[in-house]
């Protein structure tokens, strides 16, 4: 399975610069993709990146400077056979997960992200585009209906946990086992649990 | 399989107390209580209710007043056999999900709910507790092992997903078909989006 991964080396993860600094935040973007290419290679994916600029990484690159819709509909448009799109910040990925997805029927198929966004998926249909913006999970729906394709959605909290919030932390930690998880470790985070929520904690 | 679906009927939700009144808090409470009742059946369980008081419900009733994690216990200290525990606040729960539930092997089979806690498990294992307090998850893993049980983890958004928060109600819009998702609407909740963040609205 072709494998797209949409990557922003410009301004990443700007929800999290309430606890990490402009460089942290692409440190701990590129270890999230890491972990994301790797368990994408696991599954048997055949994974590439689309970035927002050139980015020195062990897999084919597209350098696309348009926003993500755009730039993912670019590849929708011009491909031949099935297309993977999986987002970079999904740093609960794991093969087992990433495989149900490659292997669910469907012409069009969608893993929801918290909040209502689409965090990754897969389209065998020629017509189905993309749109990103809003409640797109809802929107792929419609879409794919609109295109006649059958849809399909998987149901997998790894691959709907995105990290794109201070309160999605506590996750990485807690289920993490790949260069995310390290990389908040060494920046000084840890679990914490104050009136029985979890929360992170940073020494200083 | 028998599941057993713990119920608080004094002061459910408290943490949605922004957003509904004590009266609503229990209504939304009960709607989530019997999507949950229909899915655990329509994955072919048993579900009976643990509550922390009298409640009409037309299923077997156990009523202990203790807290959670005592109640559980002496469910499980006087269990022959396997037993699911399913929170009653799993809005998501489908039947696909619960199936999967039941039917993955281990001694001890876990779903992590966001935030650390522990939405669902089977036991199936003599000397496995539960602790609900706290980081439940890692500490139910660290307890299944420590029993000398092996552990296994059911990776489902429906399931992990519980509804605590107002943070959660846009879930439960998004992807409910239920009695909860209906019980929102007709109180006036619908999606909102704003600066690209989905969120709910109510009207007046």
């Amino acid at each position: 399975m072709r494998v797209v991964v949409p990557y922003d080396v410009r301004e990443p993860k700007t929800r999290l610069s309430t606890v990490l600094s402009a460089a942290e935040r692409a440190a701990f973007a590129r270890a999230m993709l890491d972990d994301v290419l790797a368990a994408v290679r696991a599954a048997g994916g055949d994974p590439e990146l689309l970035a927002t600029g050139p980015v020195d990484a062990p897999v084919p690159t597209t350098v696309d400077r348009r926003p993500l819709t755009r730039a993912v509909n670019a590849v929708l448009a011009a491909a031949d056979g099935p297309v993977a799109v999986v987002m970079a910040d999904l740093a609960l990925a794991t093969p087992a997960a990433l495989r149900r997805l490659f292997e669910t029927d469907g012409e069009v198929v969608l893993v929801p992200g918290r909040g209502g966004g689409t965090n990754a998926l897969v389209a065998r249909h020629p017509a189905f585009r993309v749109d990103y913006h809003g409640v797109s999970y809802r929107d792929h729906r419609r879409a794919a209906r609109e295109a006649g394709a059958d849809v399909a959605t998987v149901d997998s909290y790894w691959l709907s946990t995105d990290v794109d919030d201070p309160a999605d932390l506590p996750e990485v930690l807690l289920h993490g086992d790949g260069a995310a998880r390290t990389w908040l470790q060494d920046a000084g985070f840890e679990l914490s649990v104050e009136e029985g929520r979890v929360g992170i904690a940073r020494d200083d």
